[in-house]
């Protein structure tokens, strides 16, 4: 953020145009975050942030004693899944009591923390890597998703860093294929080897002994460990558990949510069909169309989201380091 | 088939255009399934026949004598994994010792014996749907993938056409998206209510109560049970295993491979990383397009598909019944 405008990355233009796209007030930054320009736990929470703190100095300029608290429920209810964004708008809203420099102050604090928080990610979940390690990753937790490094690709990136050979499997992740358009193009600038698989492989290869190690991020983390994250993730995360192939979930402790008891607590939210019944993409003279894939006459249903039980789930890594949530319990980790 | 030409549906113009096509020559029939103009167990394995009666008839005018054995060679190499080609192969070669017109009556009778022995599936499977039965399918096994009738459809066909109130949740089946190109399809055809999911949303649906039942159809199944089917496949048993849900497998005995003791023994065939990449679909001027999907810089694994360990699956419909190959053996049937 300079001055009253938030800089980020488009990601809907992703992987055919990288361009940075300037946000000069809330309702704009609010935009970004619903229409998924900015996407991905730890960044639509530091868009939250600077989106909340946005408003503090619009009301600086307009004196209008209502907007703060009109931007708020905006800004809360763009996207209802990732805790980020809750934690985030709390906090700043909650420094702006102060003045609207403290709120821009404690958005700035909320993003560098987000990065911070992601490299130590990368370094505790880093020790689960040994060489010539093969990690499928499902929609993208890496560093377009977070203010830098990401959570479940921040592991990855620091074992490469240190020479570690490894491989990875990106599940495509229908209907948006974040796999495919922003895990695969992350791992391409970054030099890693890696496929592009149909999320429908993921079992058959853990099965046939081809994963070593499968980690994701998260949206929501109940208090049993129960953890949202994107439509898919709960149907790997079993596959993983029967088959035996260790499943870890990394994220921030910002990621936590202890006031939902369990997932069940946890609002999921449903997308539109047109996710499922479309998709765009360059043709071979470069021009971006759009195009039916499914038939005609047919609806689709996009739940967008889904629960993973703590049960499933090997351990989460955190910035405080790998905890398991059905050994250790999540409360510890916050003492 | 007329005369020495065979008629079916392109399936790959399908969902946007119907069109049927001929093919003269069985180099034009063995074309048209590596290309997946015909694709689906049944529908294979009837061209192939078909094909093979071709080059009986061929040879009759060539006076070529290696020509039939060539052509066997050529049909048997287009797909690797559905036994239904090999086993209508085998018998129309055997029939051709006595004339070309004995390899196209054989090859006539296999036709009509798959559409037979799906109608017979439909009776036995429609005995596992209730009223308000809410059934999920993958891949396409309907009657485009047969004959007519299908195998995993045509028990939702019948108990559609006896009145009962059914509810098809179609996955999309990446990477070919036969279930929302080719399935949705179908069942719009028939007026039966359907929505299409993500394959990541099944065992989400399962895991909320919302799926009664699962049927797919089948490529090949070995000895003890174990079933070759679309990728995807096992990855659904394994949810449908874990959550509770049943999960059938329909299949015409013809499918059975009892020279494969185990899925072990089945070939599994792996298919382009074009498939994974791109996409192809009407604009909305309605000018099909092919677009890249995918990260330009990536390549993608595209196994087509897996094996289903008979331990996951709670029967097999046959034309003779329902088995369950844990507990019955699969040999019992051919008796």
């Amino acid at each position: 953020m300079e001055d009253s405008s938030v800089f980020f990355i488009e990601q809907n233009l992703l992987p055919f145009e990288f361009r940075i796209q300037q946000s000069v007030s809330f309702s704009q930054s609010c935009h970004a975050i619903r229409s998924m320009q900015v996407r991905g736990a730890g960044a639509i929470g530091a868009l939250a942030g600077f989106a909340m703190a946005q408003a503090f100095l619009e009301t600086e300029k307009s004196k209008d004693p209502g907007l703060v608290s009109r931007a708020r429920a905006e800004i809360e209810a763009t996207r209802p899944t990732a805790r980020n964004l809750f934690f985030a708008v709390e906090r700043v809203c909650n420094a702006g009591r102060g003045s609207a420099a403290d709120a821009l102050a404690e958005a700035l604090a909320i993003a560098d923390k987000d990065s911070e928080d992601c490299r130590k990610i990368g370094e505790y979940g880093n020790s689960l890597i040994r060489e010539g390690c093969r990690i499928e990753t499902h929609c993208n937790a890496g560093w377009l998703a977070f203010v830098d490094h990401g959570t479940a690709l921040s592991p990855l990136y620091l074992a490469h860093a240190r020479g570690k050979k490894i491989f990875v499997y990106v599940d495509e992740t229908r209907p948006r294929s974040q796999g495919s358009r922003l895990t695969a193009w992350e791992l391409h600038q970054e030099g890693i080897p890696h496929a592009i698989i149909p999320d429908n492989a993921g079992a058959w290869l853990m099965w046939r002994g081809e994963i070593d190690l499968m980690i994701t991020g998260a949206d929501r983390i109940a208090a049993n460990g129960d953890t949202a994250n994107k439509i898919g993730t709960f149907e790997k995360a079993l596959a993983a558990k029967a088959i035996g192939v260790p499943f870890y979930i990394a994220a921030p402790l910002s990621t936590f949510d202890l006031n939902c008891k369990t997932g069940k607590d946890i609002p999921i939210e449903e997308r539109g069909e047109e996710e499922v019944l479309y998709a765009e993409g360059p043709d071979d003279t470069g021009i971006i169309r759009k195009i039916r894939m499914a038939s005609p006459g047919s609806q689709a249903y996009n739940p967008a989201f889904d629960v993973t039980p703590a049960q499933l789930i090997r351990g989460i890594i955190t910035e405080k380091g790998i905890i398991s949530a059905t050994r250790d319990g999540v409360r510890g980790v916050f003492d």
